[in-house]
Order: structure tokens, then sequence, then C-alpha cells
């Protein structure tokens, strides 16, 4: 039976939403621009009250009487010492990027160029042995280039991000001045740019490559979409840069600033007399929203490649229903759509009055979405799926309706609510478990840590049981096919997800923005209170980051089982065993180097720090400004320097494992440090994000038990602050840089698949 | 070919090793026995300088002119307390524990009883078909009665070494007046005491019980070996109790009595005015002692019944072969062997001199325990062993020569001392790691926990390679046989390996003694010098525990994969990836428990020490006398009932995963707890290890290096003693803990097999 939609209007929907998302980001951009950080030459002398900025309300400084130019002026001119530093690293990262890129370009090309000796035959194909197929060179070439693309995409998303972010956050402190509400939305709306321009950029790259390399391979899907699977490995490896680069970058700075800042020479956070906090506030642009924006970009990059690589084998390859193969795409697509409207609700269908609505309102777009998103692929699924199709996966047939994939992708959309709800309950400091962790620092810094490390492992057992639902449900209706679109599932609100994480590091600047530039403390507090909410929400992002990461794996882990023609993966023989269990070793191995990694970066800025504060006279006393680019400069370097290492471990693992120890060894791999990954990582994050509430909650006193707690330098709050700096680390460098760990390998095993499964295992065929 | 030891002197020389080793225990005991702690009343007076306790010394207090009858007396006196307080531990303990045991016997019986419908008729054999076995409730009622017997065999061993533990402390006390050589012998002697009773004992009764069941089953030796796994599991649920309850014990009182002692009250460790000093040192016997000799005996007993059982359908069971078929107590009868030469070397060949000498000496144990011990096994293989044999295994067959059993028996041995160094690398503050650690102190506590942290995650690399490289060679030469005896071979010198181990805490408690007693602080020096060295020896135990558990773990899960007649456990289908995903969650949740529970007992610990310094007058003066009893009591009710949680998970998990989803789930469930829980145990004992060294690194001041981070109370101390206080729970609860999760669930999945593999899976069933 043939689809609903046509091959035509196919070709024409997935375009179409991918350039109504930019369309969209662009506004939502041009709307933020609104906000004008030049001071404004004509204006009339603070003090006479003439309305500003085109608003019709009273700004703080014209309360207070302070010049207003002078603020604006000195917005503008930190905001742009933050954007240098996010582009200077970002350039110097490229440099790096640039020669990896070339390295493993011509490394996928040997690799699987040498699988049939570089031949230019064609060759039977491997489920239709009755049919042609191009030959395995060319595989070679076009995985080649969709790698290339993929990382170039993942590249671009990423440094778009970070611009807006970057040009948005001095704006959002402008706009506190306004009230809480208006800067709420520039922060939100600059995150949904994020959002928008890294869905739609992604799907169109994808579609387009898709449509390209379709003219060469013409009746071949099978070649097509295995080549395609180089833009996940793209996408992917750009995400290691990332996260660990980015995430050694973001908490070097932060702990080298604060070593030094708060503890040594007692001058408050985000103070500009310390050298460091230009280098801290680009660190919230590279590690949380460059850094997250390519992990999640490599995430579904990589499921929609492992659902295309799934698929192509399916009867929808050999029917050739383009639509059908098409599935992940026009969910993507959806996505797109429902995300639109759910920003709508966020910045004009309901209004942000007070600092309570904020969290409500960033939840109501989780639900929403999710809501929305369920009737959006229903109707994906009846207009764009057979009413029944065939899955071939591990020698076995599958007849899935067409309800049954619809189930599959709705279980992982809802999933990912899940652990973002279970996230929040976790972190939040409205609720008891992040309470009782700051209650716990009565009896000191011991405690707080055991019951923090405590919480960190308790939050694990929800969202693995969702995670495993979904795991059940998917496989048991259609097979490594249905767990590749449930991840896609939970990914399908990636614009929602990333515009909502986004916002936390964008008011994490605008606050120390207001707190450089000498603002009154209302707008501080302001933006504070916008903070605390991208707390949690960042650590909601998270989950969601490390869930879908899990699906995707396991999705790529089938792709790349099925790729490599192994059948089954028996834990009971001894390769898989020591696979599985080094495997499982592996994110441990990979949290030591990461941790050790931000120490010696932060170690290298604690002793410029210092060297500034001794060398430069009049430094303490706000006379001579210190030297904010030496401090970038070295958060740079150390961060590419010491992200070496780790990085080596995850492309250097799947290679030596599958050249020496073969697929078998490979597969435990994969499986092992994905089951073991994703524990360590959420608890990492968690126990990160509720040390840094319990902190919150005692320096806000909002509550009688707060109160008993604090204030700010209390021995409570100085074990609360001990936690927090514990939790630098764990939550936003080792812990997240797991995600990449499981992705990369994954992809990468599936992506060399063909030569592991031809020259692998050299070991045990010498012995 | 027949084997060269002949039926006959298989069933003596089994009998007379392990009666040799009791014997050996005995003379030990007598030799710790003539020290004398009641005050000889026909010696002269003080200050007489004449020669004391038959040696030929002086003692401090004579030089220092103390009234030595007094001392004598006070330390007889807290030794009585301390040996009352753990001995009123142990026999509450045991209320439960025999609720407990009656229970469950009566579960296994019932399960087992019912997988053929309690019918008394005979059965044709499962791998002989041609053969009559005995029926079904034959071996739900032997299962049952060597369940009873594994449970009282590990009752009675960890209650005989907590008693020679606390019949030796003060002992030890009082030998160090004499020098720090003839403490250490005493302590020694007293671990080896326990050591030689616990590896004996198991022995002897396992011995006996084969050959009376035997009586029954006659030629059915699938039978016999499936009803003798229940010896193993009454060991392990034994061990359930002695570890989870006697770690939760002693970290509660230790925990409790620093929190209020040491910080709030300002008053010395082990201060006799603190009501909690007595439960403390009632603690390390009741944790490090008894919890560690049960947990130890488990894997000894597991391994095995895994190994026996594995045997029972290989050649040796068709053929008869009985002494083929005892190899793995052959082996562990060497192992008595070689260990009394071992010990000899500590006794009596070598004499220590110097405290720098006591570490080398334990070390020294280790090399010759495991060099002596391959000679052994070499000869055990070559007289007990037919030259080639058959293995059958996942319905593959295995011819297997018996220098490759050697390989495999002595693999598992060597790669125990590999991990033993590692861990001692890792832990001892001789080596860089640990005063890397202190270092980071000078930044303060944060730092210091994230080293730590990241220390403990990095000591999992080598471990892992160890076990990996095990399981594949002995898996390689002989499948699960060879995994079994692997495990064995690393158990094979248990009883010098407990000498060392127990050597610690009774260490620890001669320092207390010392303290409370008030005796002069050389004598504390020459203690404190002791238990320096213990506490390394505490973390190698702890990874000879962890890393014969996962090897364990992996044979009885081999067995029970043979038993539940599951032929591969494919990771690839979602039945056990769930299961691997949920298992690998479980040491999370399990640890959360755990910890939660420390806490929750150090806290009604706190409250009760907090309520003595508030109402007794005069207690602070040192004018009156705590009531110790009623922290005893606190503790003691405090572990078993935060027991109960952490224990039902353990216990409950295998009965519901098995029986509402069948076999190959919890297949997946117990390897994803096994790879993923050796990580966690590995990283929390040498993390809080490292912690507790890092300190003692800083309070010794013995290096340039470590005199510019002290002295005590120092800035950097303190931050170290935070770390000290948060490892307590994590090396001494949750990560040796995970041990019995992990051996336990496997165990149990191993004896309830035949119910599962019938009756199991109830929730696919249904829908």
């Amino acid at each position: 039976m043939a689809v609903l939609l046509s091959y035509l209007a196919t070709e024409i929907v997935i375009p179409v939403c991918a350039v109504v998302g930019i369309l969209f980001s662009l506004a939502q951009w041009y709307l933020v621009s609104r906000v004008r950080v030049t001071p404004d030459r004509n204006a009339p002398a603070a003090g006479t009250n003439t309305k500003k900025n085109g608003f019709n309300d009273y700004l703080i400084e014209e309360e207070e009487g302070v010049n207003d130019q002078t603020v604006v002026a000195k917005c503008a001119e930190i905001q742009n010492a933050i954007s240098e530093g996010a582009t200077s690293f970002l350039f110097t990262e490229y440099q790096y990027v640039g020669v990896f890129m070339v390295v493993f370009a011509v490394l996928i090309f040997l690799f699987l160029g040498s699988v049939k000796g570089f031949s230019t035959e064609s060759q039977p194909c491997t489920y239709d042995v009755t049919n042609t197929c191009k030959p395995a060179l060319a595989t070679a070439v076009f995985s080649t280039v969709a790698f290339l693309l993929g990382g170039i995409t993942s590249l671009l998303s990423g440094f778009l991000g970070m611009k807006i972010a970057t040009y948005a956050n001095a704006r959002t402190t402008l706009e506190a001045r306004k009230g809480v509400g208006k800067a709420f939305i520039v922060a939100f709306r600059s995150g949904a740019v994020m959002g928008f321009l890294l869905a739609a950029n992604g799907l169109l790259v994808l579609y387009i490559t898709i449509n390209l390399f379709q003219l060469y391979y013409g009746d071949d899907w099978e070649g097509l979409f295995e080549a395609i699977t180089g833009y996940g490995l793209g996408g992917s490896a750009m995400a290691l840069f990332g996260r660990v680069g980015g995430g050694i970058y973001t908490k070097a700075a932060d702990v080298g600033a604060d070593l030094v800042g708060k503890i040594e020479r007692n001058i408050p956070e985000d103070d500009p007399r310390n050298p460091a906090v230009i280098a801290d506030n680009v660190g919230d642009n590279v590690g949380d929203i460059a850094g997250m924006g390519s992990d999640l970009f490599g995430s579904y990059a990589e499921s929609s490649c492992a659902a295309l690589v799934v698929a192509s084998i399916s009867s929808f390859g050999i029917n050739h229903e383009f639509t059908a193969m098409l599935y992940p795409l026009l969910v993507s697509s959806m996505g797109i759509l429902v995300c639109l409207i759910t920003t709508l609700f966020a910045t004009d269908f309901f209004e942000i009055k007070a600092v309570k609505d904020i969290e409500p309102a960033l939840k109501k777009q989780l639900i929403i979405s999710t809501v929305l998103m369920t009737i959006g692929i229903a109707i994906v699924s009846w207009v764009a799926l057979p009413s029944s199709f065939t899955i071939y996966n591990f020698g076995v047939q599958k007849v899935v309706k067409n309800w049954q994939l619809f189930l599959c992708v709705s279980v992982g959309l809802w999933a990912g609510l899940i652990i973002g709800f279970v996230t929040e309950y976790y972190t939040s400091n409205a609720y008891s478990p992040v309470q009782d962790v700051a209650d716990s620092c009565r009896t000191g810094a011991a405690t707080n840590v055991i019951f923090g490390l405590a919480l960190g492992y308790k939050s694990v057992i929800i969202p693995i049981f969702a995670i495993a639902v979904s795991i059940f449900v998917s496989f048991s209706f259609a097979a490594m096919y249905g767990i590749a679109v449930a991840a896609l599932g939970m990914l399908s609100t990636i614009a929602t997800g990333l515009a909502i994480d986004a916002y936390g590091p964008i008011s994490d600047n605008a606050g120390g923005i207001a707190e450089m530039a000498g603002m009154s403390h209302r707008i501080r507090e302001r933006t504070d209170a916008l903070d605390a909410a991208g707390n949690t929400t960042a650590a909601i992002g998270k989950g969601f980051a490390i869930g879908s990461a899990a699906l995707v794996s396991l999705a790529l882990f089938g792709a790349f089982v099925s790729r490599a023609a192994i059948s089954t993966v028996d834990v009971l023989t001894p390769k898989v065993f020591i696979g599985l269990i080094v495997g499982a070793m592996l994110p441990y191995w990979f949290s030591a180097m990461t941790m050790k990694s931000v120490g010696s970066a932060a170690l290298k800025m604690v002793e410029e720090v210092r060297r500034q504060f001794n060398t430069i006279p009049g430094l303490m006393e706000g006379l001579a400004k210190p030297d904010y680019a030496t401090c970038v400069k070295i958060s740079t370097d150390a961060s590419i320097k010491e992200m070496i290492p780790p990085g080596a471990l995850v492309i250097l693992t799947p290679l030596i494992v599958g050249t020496l120890f073969g697929v078998e060894t490979l597969s435990g791999v994969l499986a092992g440090s994905l089951v073991s990954g994703v524990q360590v990582a959420i608890s990492a994050s968690n126990t990160g994000g509720a040390w840094d509430n319990a902190k919150k909650y005692i320096e806000a006193g909002a509550s009688e038990h707060a109160r008993t707690l604090g204030p700010k330098g209390s021995d409570p709050h100085k074990a609360a602050v001990i936690g927090d700096t514990i939790g630098d680390p764990l939550k936003d460098t080792s812990g997240p840089s797991l995600n990449i760990l499981i992705k990369l390998m994954a992809v990468e095993s599936l992506v060399f698949a063909p030569f592991f499964a031809t020259h692998g295992g050299l070991l045990f065929k010498i012995f």
C-alpha cells in the first residue's frame, strides 16, 4: 500500500519546514537586535525622564538618577570583550579542528577504501544479492564527504549559537532594567535563535546531502545511506571538541577565577578587577552554549543516520518508498513546526510578570512541546508510512504497523519528558532532595558531599527505568529501527530544548555584565532569578542530552552490528565479556582524565591571576585594568591541550579494539561503555546541579529553613560552597563529556564497521 | 587416563589439610594467649626493674615509672567492654539472621520443590539422559540443608574471628610496650588465627557435606553438586549481614563519634570521655573483621560451588573421577599448607625491628604466598587431574589439558597479586598519587575531593585489565570452569590475605586502647605505625575481595546460565539489554541506600552522644563515666534496621526479575551489575583509602613535602580531614558492600535457576 504523502510532497515539505525554522530564527534575532546597546547620542541627559529604547517603562537608572548612557556604553564594551574572547577561542579551536578533520577524513577514506582493496568495481548488494551495488570505494569517498559536511554543519551551528548568545547577554542586562519579564523574553528569544538554527540547519544539510548523493547512488539505497552515516560521525567528532574542549575551558576559567578571586582576594564573583572574569563569562558561552549545541546536534544527526541506515535495508529500501524512508526527517520537520508554536507560548501568549513565573513558564515549554509533538508524530506516521512494512534486522524479519512506529517515537519523546522532570526534582531547590543536601551542610562539607553523591546515585533510578521501558517498547515493535526513531522522538523537540537550555548561560552572563558594569543591585537580583531557573533547565538539558545519547548509542550499536554482519553479541563468549567489562571501565578512565584536565588548566589560570594581582599596581583598588586577554588565551590554550588525552581515548579505542580484537570485542566495549557511562553521566550531572542549587538555596534565604542555614559566609554556607566547587567539573565537564564518549565510539564503529569486519581482529588471527 | 592421586588419598588429604589448618590456627591462638592481661598479683611494685611477662625487655612503663599493674587492669577492662559490645551486636544480629535464614530456607524449598510439583519420582538426568537422577524434590531438600550449613559455617567463622580480634587487641597494646616488632607479631598471629580458621573450616564443612550428601545421591553427581550450591548461597547470605550490617555499624559509630567528639567538643580520637568510643572500636571488629571474613568466606564457598557444579557435567562427572572432581578442594587444601609456610616468614623467619620494616614484611607475605602457591597449583594439577578432560558448556565440548587448568588457576592468583599492588600504589602514602591528593589540600577541601575522586576512577584501569586478561585466558582454556578455578586461584591464599587484613583493625583497636588506658604517647606512636600499614593492607584486602567477587560472580553467572539452559545471552535482544542497563544501575541504587543508611545511623549516634555530654555532669572533665552501652545499642539497632532496604534490594531483585521477566532479563541484570559494580566498588574503596592516607601523610609529617602541609590543625590538614570523613562510608560501607550485591544476586539466581527456567517470565507469558 502506498503512503499518503507523495514523493513530490516529501521533497517539498522537508526543505520548506527547514527554511521556516531558519526564518523564524532570524525573526527572533531581529527582535533581540531591537534592544540597542549603542548609547543614543541624541538622547537628552539622564534624569529628564524621557522614554527610552522605544518602550514605555521607566528604567531603573532613571529612577535612581544614574547616567544611562555610560551604563549602556559599559555593557557594550564588556559584551564586546566576551564576544571577542569566545570568537578567539573558537577560531583557535578551529585550527586544531581543521587539522583533525583532515587527518580523520583521510583515515576514513583509507580504512573504508581498503575494505575491497580500493577496487572501483561494482559489487552484489548485501541484502539483495541479485542487485548490483556501488563499489566500496564509493562508500569511502562519500562517507568522507558526508563526514566533512556533518563536521562543518555542527561547527557552523555552534558558532552561530555562540554569536547570538554573546550578542544577547548585554541586551538581557539592559532589558532587566525594565523588568524581569522583558529580560526573560530577550534571553529566551536568543536561546530560540540557537535552537531553531541548529535544528533547521541540521535538517536542511542532511536533506540536501541525501538528494545530492542520490544522483550518484541512484537505486543503491544501501550504499547511499551507509555513506550518509559519515554525517553523524562528523557531527559527533565536532561535539568532542565542543563538549570536552569547551567543558574544560569553562571550568578552568570558573574554578581559576573563584580560587583566587573569591578565596584568596575576597572579592565577589564577576568582579571586574578579577583578570579571569572575562574568561569565565566566555566559558559559559563556549561550554554551555557551543558545547551543548554541538552535543545535541551530534545526537540528532546520529539518530537520523542510524534510523536511515537501518531503514535502507527494510522494505522501504526494497520498495523504494522515498517518503517512508525519509520518515526520520519528516518527524524532525514536524518538530520544527511544533517548537515554533511552543515558543510563541513563552514569548507572546503568556507574559512573565514576576520571578515566580519563570520556572513554570519554562516547564510549560517542555509539556506543551511534548503534547503537541505527540499529535505531530501521529500525523506524520499516518501520512508518511505505509500501514505496515517489514524490517530486516539481525537476520530476522519483523512486520511493523504504522501505529507501532508512532508508539516507538512517542515513547522516546515522553521518556525525555520524564527524565526532564526527574532531573528537575533532584536538582531544583524547590523540592526536598536539594533541601536535604542543603540541610546536611549544618554538619559540614563532608556530610554535604556524602549526601550530594548519594542524591546523584539515587537520581539515576527513574531515568534508567524510563530508558529501559523505551528500549523495550521500541525494540519489541520495530527492532533497532524502533530504537533509532525513539531517540529521534526524544530529540524531536530539540529546538525548544536548546532554547530553554541556552537561556541559562545567557542569563548567567547578563548577571555578570550587570556586576561588571557597576549597575544597580536590583538588576543583579533580576538576572540572578533568571539564572537560578536556568540552573535547573541546564540540568534538564543535560538529562535530555544523556538520555538521547543512550538511545542513539544503542541505535548506532545496532546499526554497527548489522553492518559488521554479527548476528549475536553473546555475553557468554570471552571476547564479548572482556569487551563489556573494559567498556564499563572506560567512563571512569575518561572521567579521571577530564577531571584532571580541569584541575591542570585551572591551576594555570590560578597562577596567571595571582601574577596579575601581584604585578599590576592598583589592580585591587580598581585603578588599573587587568589583562583579560592573557587569561582568555591561557584558558584557550590549556583547554585545547588538555582535551588531547581524553579525546585520544575516545577516538582511538574503537580503532584499536576493532583492528586488534575484532567486532565481537568492540560490540562488548560499546555495550559496556553505554550501560556504565549513562549512570556515571546522570549521577555526575545531578550531583553537581544539586550542590549548585543547595548553595543558591542558602544564599537566597527564601524560606524559614533556608534562613537558618545562611546567610552568606555562615559555616553551612561555606560547606555548601565547597560542594558547589566540587560539582563544577562533575556537572559541566566530566559528566556531559561522557555523552560524547558513548556516542562517538558507537558512530565511529558504525562508519568503520566494514573495515573491522574484513580486516579486524588481528590479534586473534595471529594467535 | 587415571589421575595419580587415588580416591582414598584424596579422601585423606583434604580433611588432613583442613585439620592442620585448624591446629595451626589454635597454636597461634595459644601463642597470643601467652600475653597476659590480668595483673600479676605477686609481682613486685613498679619501678623495681624486674623482668615482666616472661620477656627480657624493659617495658616503657618501667622506664617512665608508671604503675604497670593499673595499666594492665585498665587495658583488660577496655578489652572486655569492646568484646562485650561486639558479642552483643553479633547476638542481636543473629536473632535477625535466624529469622531470615528460616524464611529463606523455606523459600528455597518451596521454589525448588515446585519446579516439578513436589514430585518424589526420579527423572532422567539433563546431560546423560540415559541415566536416572534423583527427583527435583531431593534437590530442594538438600539445597536447603546446604544453605543452612553454609550460613552456619560463615557465622561461626565470623564469630570466632571477632572473638580472637577482641582477645588480641589489648594484648597488642601491652606488647607494644616492648617494641613495635613484638606488637606486630601478636597482631599478625591473631589475624592468622582468623584466616586459617576460616579457610580450614570452610573446606572441612564443604568436604563433609559433599561426602554426606553422596550417601544419598550415589551416582547422581549432577544432582549432588547442584544441591551443594546451596552452601555458597548460605555463605553469601550471611555475608550480606556481615558486610552491609557491619559496614553500617562501623561507620555510624565512627562518624557519630568524630562529628561530636572531634568537631563539636574538640577532644582527640579514642578519648575515653567520648560515649561512642567503645562503639567505634566495636565497629572495627564487626565491620572490618567479621564483615570482611564473611565476605571472603562467601567468595570462597561460591567459587568452589561454581567450579563443582560446572565440573559435575564435565567428563569428571561422567567418568566419576572423584579426585579430579574435587580439584577445587585440593587447591584450597594446598592453599592452607602454603599459607602456613608463608605465615612463618612473618612470625619466625624474619624479625621486625623498626617501623619501616612493617609494610615490606606484609608485602612479602603477598609475594611469598603467590610464588609458593604457583608451585602448589602445579603439583595439584599434576597429581589430581587427568592429562586431558572434557568440559561441556553452553552446548559445546571443550577438551582441556591439565597444564591449561594450571594456567587458569595461576592467572587468577597472579591477577590478585597485581590488583593488590595497584591498590597499594594508589592508596599508600609512599607513592605519588596519595601525595598529590595531599598536596591538593593546599587549595582546600574541594580540590582534595576532586583529586580523590579522579584518583579512584583512575585506579580502576589496571585491575579491570587484570580481571579481563584472567577472564580471557581462563575462559579460552576451560570455559566457565576456567573462570571458576581462576576465582579460586585468587582466593587460594585466603588465609594469608585475611591474616594481613585482620591485622589492620586489631592494630587500630590497640591504638584506641592505649589512648583510653592513658598510656604513654610512645605506645600510641608504635600502634599508629602498625595501623598506617594496616590501612594500606585493608585497601589491598578490599581489592582482593572485589577482584575475586568479579570472577566468582562471572563463574556463578556461567553456572546459572548452564543450569537455566540458556545457550546465548544476546545483548541485541531487548529482554537482555534492558536487564543489562538496569543491572548496571543497581550498584548506584544500592550505594545511595547504604550511604543514606550510614548517614541516618550516624545521626542517631550524634544525638545520643550530644545528649550524654549535655546531661551527664562532669563527663567533659573526666569525672564521670559515659554510658558506653547505650551507644553500642544504638549502633547495633540502627545498623540492623538500616540494612533492611539495601538487603531487600539484593535479595528481591533476582526473585522479582526471574519470576516476572525470566532468565534472559535476569542474565542481563547479572552481567550489568557485575561490570558496573566492579568499577564503583574499586573506585569507592581506593578513593576512601587515598583520602585516609593523605590525611595520615600530613599528620605524620615524615617528609619535607608533608611538613609544608601540616601540622595537625593547619588549613590543608582540615581539608584532608573532610576528605577522610567523606571516604569513610565509601571505603568501608558502600564500596565493599557492592561485592555482596554482585555475588549474592548471582548465587541466588544459580540456586533458583530451575524455578525461573520452568515458571519464570510471567509478565512475558501474560502479554
